[in-house]
This record gives structure tokens, C-alpha cells and sequence, in this order.
């Protein structure tokens, strides 16, 4: 009988070896030039998958960028987890920022990650954490122990709203059959305290661009006088905010869940140390809603941010120019009880109210996901609780997230599943960032708490079903 | 004796070929890397003097580009005209929107060119009005007709805030030594409405940066806790501001003149159509500060505009990123008795003071010129408008103008010598932006005013003398 822990432990070099192999395939899904490198990530995963001996693998193309999909069926008495994740990272830029290639993997030790930490594009979100899954297969294959069937879907394009992946779950609603789902693309508070996710907040993502004369101008000639574009999107940002931060877009707020005094109370229990948290980030104070604390701001609470920006002349030196056009990328994160499209209709319908004459104002849309809270009672989210004991020596704080996993929701509506965010990434893992990198630690104790929430769950299950 | 109207017609093929080559060198100030095509097309420039006998032709190097000196001097009894102008150019972006290559000209005739305009970089500003000099300064030779003096003065950084020309001026006062200044820099109001500029806005353009957090981050797990440098920018721009489109900025209308109602009155009084204005740049309106015209807003009051803007991912598709920092040049025009260093001081000093506490706000300024009246009871002025009386048959308007020569007041200062700007663009020949244009008709009629300027202003200047 092999020692789970012991084979982790002779094995850990090539567990990571192969991941970094992975890495460097830049399946970037927001790329439209990265298809062919879509596939190869997708090719990638399925001969691993079919190394552990599973019944099924399966590329599955969409519209969009294919879904891998593989099973192992021991028997259909046993409890069915289906795992989800995604292959697809988001762009690296910006490039000049990382102090390795995004797509070069290296192995870095710092005060975080005192064992290393790999460092590329995707280590954390969402490859490396996947890839946890594969190599807790490899072990149950070695070692011959299932205590639950598992299929695995992963899919291309997490990190662009996964546009095609509610039509997928439609059309295979049989093949996705199970009786819970399991998602590793979240993160825990530190090493030393483990969490588990219970919500994660929705998305609505879209571009604006204002509009003014029908060339770029001289600022001399023309500046004072006709409307400059950076300047009224300046400003119709800006307006979309008052004094504390609160969102100004009519109707925002209506459906939005207010937490109670009790639940706020038991929230602010969570460990949240905001000197280290302003440390971290080099910052002189946090910013954000009046009346909510941080950790409220950024999970209970509806956030707009500006993701990208652009107008004019930015290139070296000056130009004294009144250009034609500006535009920006916002998002929306929310909270339940939000609706993605009925948000979007909100803010396009006000963005598009307050443009002054001197301009035109357009607003596209990009993607949206629903935001979702996950229950804390249920089976499953025991099962989590009590492989983190193992593993870790403590129980989990349940925490509200604060980023979106668009397809969540979709799971509960589509498939009627329930779905548990046991991610083991840590907030200073930079994803999304230059610099992203994955803990060697989270890695490999990932692997072994999912082996064990494999364990418990069955038990709790045949526990509920006997 | 050869006849001057002739003696342009027959050879203005030639001259228009002469200037498409110049045109061809891409002389961008503030390009690093242009350095070689700067000094090439000062050669350009030089060779071209000399090919019209002058007695004197040299490129004077400075601590950026060099400086284009030549002269022809024919009788110390008659007076000194210093021509200025510049060989430097804006920079061509955006270039996607140029429909044919900013440095390979072409000609192409349009409802306000009829003849046919030269469409380059530099066509209008201010190559093309630097060579109707050149050209005017071959038909005097030809004719062996020299009313005054002739000393030029063409320099490489106007576009740069010709930061190198006032100390050139204070080593070469004696060399420069003149009567007057006579610059071909500006516009004329309409090809049937001749105008002399009176007046010109100075300038300060400063660059800001806004940094919030130590790297970018996701904009789920912090959006609307950690301050996002966009949005900050975006209501530090916004609040420099009120509702009225007057700005914010403490101190900065305390040097400003207020005309009398009885100047204003004069002014309104100018050949403006704002409906033609505005369909020209096909807006629905204009904007600007309240209780002032287009004309006002674009002369006689400072202006504060956005000449670029960048931060977060502005690539396809969408990132989910609150971006570690955020950018924008911008510019305010200032209008007499404002000097550019205090505004430059006041901006620094306000935007510093309102940046909230999550961020660090950074001012760099970048170049700065003062703003300029020029009288119109001078012989010089004078002089002008007899010129284009002659050649448009129409005695031409005064006009403010809303750009910025920065070395007119240095002229002022430095040489003690008042300038005529005496221009031949036109507002729609798109000067600093895509698809600038230089009517031929323009080229032609202006070669033939400033003929007839140095005839009106030696009689104008004897008779003063005598």
C-alpha cells in the first residue's frame, strides 16, 4: 500500500515539472491569435488525463475554445464529483513588469513561499490548480482507491466569461451527471489559515468610447472650445461615484442583498490583519465605500473599476493634441441578488443619459457572470471542512470572495448542483498580475486535501444516503 | 525685368516638388530616435539657402536640435526683417487614421483646396510656410530686388516648447540683431477672408502619474477596497472643473486680462460661422466655459485639456485588472498676463494636494511658453496688411489666435523685438493631427505677400525714418 504522503513527497519534482511544462503553453483566451495554443493546452491535459488510465477523455469543441472533458466511473453507487476548472490564463501585460517570462516558468523562493513558488502566467489561476487534480488522480490510480466516480470538465474560457460553456452543460446535461461539484480556483487567507470560499461576487464587463470631432485637433487652436473626449469621460467617471464612494448608477443597488448586523458581525471575525494587508500592497491607506470595512467592500459589496483606459497622444515627449476619441474598459463586480445583464442595461442606459451634446457615446458590451453564494451546511462543504483538518490541522474560516467564477451560478441553474470552492491559492499570488506564481506548499498539500475531501465526502454521503 | 505673378506660375510645380522633398524627412522633435533626420532636414534647409546666394548659411548646434541661421544682407541703411519659423514637426500618431503615409506626400484636391493641397506632416506646420520664405527669397534674387535686410532664423523644437532657443538668442543677439520678426505660423480665417494674428495663448504641459498598489491587481478580490489609480485619475481630472467648464485650480484666473466689454464686442464682430464651424468638425455643439463665445473660449480664455491618457489593459478583449498605475499628459493654454511657470506651479501644487490617501501623485512638467500680444499699430502690422491687401484684394482681419509660439515672447524679452505673425494655413488643414494639409493656393499666394511685406515695410520704415 502506498503512502499518500510519502508519494507525494518522492514524486513532488516531477508533479512539478509536468505543470511547468503546461505553463508554458500561453493559452491565452482573450487572444484572438491564440487558438492553435488553446488546443495544445486542451491536448496537453487530455494525455494526462489518459496517462491515469481514466474511461473517457475527450476534447469537446465549442464556438468558442474547446472543453476537456474526461471521467473515471467506479460505480454508480458511489457518490459522482465533478470537477471543474480552466486551462485559459489571462493576458500577461503588462510584459515589462514581469521579472521572468510569463511563459517561462521559474522556481522562486520568497517570504511567502519559503518551499518556492512557481512563477508564470496561469501558475495560480487556474493551470497549477488543476493540475492538483490530475496528479491526486495519478495517486488514486497508483494506489487504486476511489471512493467516489469523478468527471472532470475544463474549460478555455474561464477568464472571458465563459460564453460557451452554459450551451456545453445544456447539450450534456446526462454526461455531466453528479452529485456535487468541486472548484479549485479560489484562495485561502494563509497558509496557516485555511478557508474556504462561500460566495464569489458577479461580473458585468464593458467598453466604453466617447466620441468628439471628427479628427484629432489642435489643443491650441480648438482647446477651451469644443469638447475633448479624455476630458468628458474623465468626468462621466468620475460622476459615476459620490463623496463615499458610493456607486451612482440609478437602480445599482436595488436587488443588491444587505447583510445583516449579525451576519456583518460574524463576517468581521474573520482573521484580516489591515496593517499587513496596506504592507503588502504598499499602500498609505485603503480606499473604497463608506460605512463597510475592507474585507466587506470587497466581497458584499458592488465595486466599479476602470480596467483600462485610453485617448490622445502616449507616446515619448508631448503632442498638443484634442484627440478624436477616448475609450475605457469597466467593470462591475456583484453581489447577490444582482443580475449581469440587467446591470449592464443599467449602466449602459445611464453612461449613455449623462454625455454631454459636444459628444458621442457608445457602450459594448464584453461579459458578465452572476454572482453566487455557496451554502455552509451543506454535505460538501463538510467534506471540505474536515479534509482541511486533516491537512492542515485547522478548521476552515468560510470566507466570501471576492472575484467571479462566472460559470458557478450557471452550474446551479443548469445542472442543479451545488458546487464547493476549495481553492489553495493565497490573495499575494499575483493573479492577474505580472508575476503570478503558485506556492510549491499549496500545491502539493492541494493535492492531498482533495484526495481526502474524496474520503469524507463519500463517507458523509453513504452516511445520508444509508 | 521678370514679373513676379509669372514667374511663380511657371515655376510652382518645381517649388511644390522642392517642398515634397523636404516633407519626405521625417523630422520629429520629440522622436529619440530622430536625431539623424533632424539634422538632415536642417541640411535640406541649408543647402536650399544657398542655392539662392546668400552671404551667410550655417547650422548652429545647440543642447537639442540645431538651429537653421542664414542671411542676405544688401545695405545696412535698409531695415532687418528676422524671418522665424521651424522645421521640426508633431509626431504622425495615430497613424492608422492618415489615409496616405504622413511622410510620403501626396496631393489631392478637396472642397476648401480646389487647387489642390500638399496632405504630410509639416505641409501646413510650419515646413510648408517655412518655404514660401525659401521661394520668396529665390524670386528676389532673380529680380536682384532686396527692400530690407534678411536674416533666418528656423529651428528644430518649436513643437518641443523650443526649450534651446532663448539661450541661442542671448549668445547670438548681435548676430540677430533685426527691426523686426516676421513668423509664418498661423492661419488665416478663409481663403476669401485674409487675417493676421494678433494675439497667441502660451502654454504649460505637464505630465501626471497616479500609483496606487505595489502591482496590478484582480479586480475581484480587490475591487472597490484598494484605490484604483484609473478611477483616481479620472476624479482628480474631473474635479479640476466646475459645472461651468471654468477651472478649478486655485489662483489661476488671477494673472488673467479680461478684455472690456468694448473689446469683446470688436471681437464678435470677427467672421465666424459656428454652424459651419461646428459641422466642419462634425459636432452637435460646442463646449466650453460658460458666458463665452467659441472665438473667446478659444483665444482670450485658458484651457486645461487631457492631450493623452493610459493605464490598465487596453489590448482585445478584456482583463480583469486594477492597475498598479495611471497616466495622462495634459495641457493647459494660457492666455495674457499668465506666465507658464506659476501655472505650472499651481497645477503641481493643487493636483498634488487633492490626490486621496491610497495614492502617490507625480507632476513632471514637460514644456511651457508664455502667452503673446502683438500690436496692431505697428508698421510691421501695417506693413502685413497692405501685403494682403495687394495679393487677396481684402483688407485682412485681426485675429486672436488660440495656439501657442513660445518664442514670440522670448523674442519679446531676449531681443527686444515685436514679431508679425503673418500665416497662410487654414483651421481645417488638420495641423497636429492625421491628414494635415497645405493648400498649393496658400503656398503660392503666400510666397507673393511676403514680397510685397518687405516692399510695404522698407517704404512704411523709410518713411518713418526720414
Amino acid at each position: 500500500m502506498i503512502d499518500v504522503k510519502e508519494y507525494i513527497s518522492t514524486n513532488k519534482d516531477r508533479f512539478v515539472s509536468e505543470l511547468i511544462d503546461w505553463l508554458k503553453i500561453p493559452s491565452i483566451s482573450s487572444d484572438p491569435g491564440s487558438k492553435a495554443n488553446m488546443l495544445a493546452a486542451a491536448e496537453f491535459l487530455k494525455e494526462k488525463f489518459a496517462e491515469q488510465g481514466v474511461d473517457k477523455v475527450e476534447i469537446y469543441p465549442t464556438d468558442g475554445h474547446p472543453v476537456l472533458y474526461a471521467e473515471k466511473m467506479i460505480d454508480p453507487s458511489l457518490p459522482t464529483v465533478l470537477v471543474y476548472g480552466h486551462y485559459d490564463v489571462q493576458p500577461p501585460d503588462p510584459l515589462e513588469l514581469w521579472e521572468s517570462p510569463p511563459f517561462e516558468p521559474i522556481i522562486k523562493m520568497t517570504d511567502a513561499h519559503p518551499q518556492g513558488a512557481i512563477y508564470a502566467r496561469g501558475a495560480c489561476d487556474d493551470k497549477g490548480q488543476v493540475y492538483m487534480h490530475v496528479k491526486a488522480l495519478e495517486i488514486m490510480a497508483k494506489t487504486n482507491h476511489f471512493p467516489c466516480n469523478l468527471k472532470f470538465m475544463i474549460e478555455g474560457e474561464e477568464e472571458i466569461g465563459s460564453e460557451h460553456l452554459g450551451k456545453f452543460c445544456e447539450e450534456h446535461k446526462e454526461l455531466l451527471k453528479a452529485d456535487s461539484i468541486l472548484i479549485s480556483d479560489t484562495d485561502i487567507i494563509a497558509n496557516n489559515i485555511p478557508s474556504i470560499t462561500t460566495g464569489l461576487r458577479g461580473l458585468t464587463y464593458l467598453q466604453v468610447e466617447v466620441i468628439g470631432a471628427n479628427r484629432d485637433l489642435h489643443s491650441g487652436v480648438y482647446g477651451g472650445a469644443v469638447a475633448n473626449p479624455i476630458n468628458v469621460l474623465c468626468k462621466m467617471i468620475a460622476s459615476l461615484f459620490d463623496a463615499n464612494n458610493h456607486i451612482l448608477i440609478p437602480g445599482l443597488y436595488d436587488e443588491v442583498v444587505e447583510l445583516s448586523e449579525d451576519e456583518r458581525n460574524a463576517m468581521s471575525k474573520a482573521p484580516f490583519d489591515l496593517e499587513e494587508y496596506k504592507r503588502d500592497l504598499n499602500i498609505g491607506d485603503v480606499y473604497g465605500e463608506k460605512s463597510y470595512s475592507t474585507l466587506e467592500r470587497s466581497s458584499i459589496r458592488p465595486s466599479l473599476d476602470v480596467n483600462g483606459i485610453w485617448g490622445g497622444y502616449t507616446g515619448e515627449g508631448s503632442k498638443t493634441v484634442l484627440p478624436s476619441k477616448a475609450f475605457a474598459k469597466i467593470s462591475l463586480r456583484l453581489v447577490p441578488n444582482q443580475s449581469s445583464e440587467k446591470v449592464l442595461q443599467l449602466f449602459t442606459d445611464h453612461f449613455e443619459s449623462i454625455a454631454p451634446s459636444g459628444v458621442t457615446v457608445k457602450v459594448y458590451p464584453h461579459h458578465g457572470g452572476e454572482p453566487v453564494v455557496t451554502p455552509t451546511d451543506s454535505l460538501e462543504y463538510k467534506a471540505a471542512s474536515l479534509a482541511m483538518i486533516d491537512t492542515f490541522g485547522k478548521e476552515p474560516v468560510p470566507q466570501r470572495g471576492g472575484g467571479s467564477i462566472p460559470i458557478v451560478a450557471l452550474f446551479e441553474s443548469v445542472l442543479g448542483l451545488k458546487s464547493v470552492l476549495m481553492g489553495f491559492g493565497l490573495n499575494s499570488d499575483a493573479i492577474h498580475s505580472p508575476n503570478e506564481h503558485y506556492g510549491i506548499f499549496n500545491f502539493l498539500i492541494g493535492i492531498e486535501t482533495i484526495l481526502k475531501y474524496y474520503d469524507h465526502y463519500a463517507v458523509l454521503k453513504s452516511g445520508q444516503i444509508d
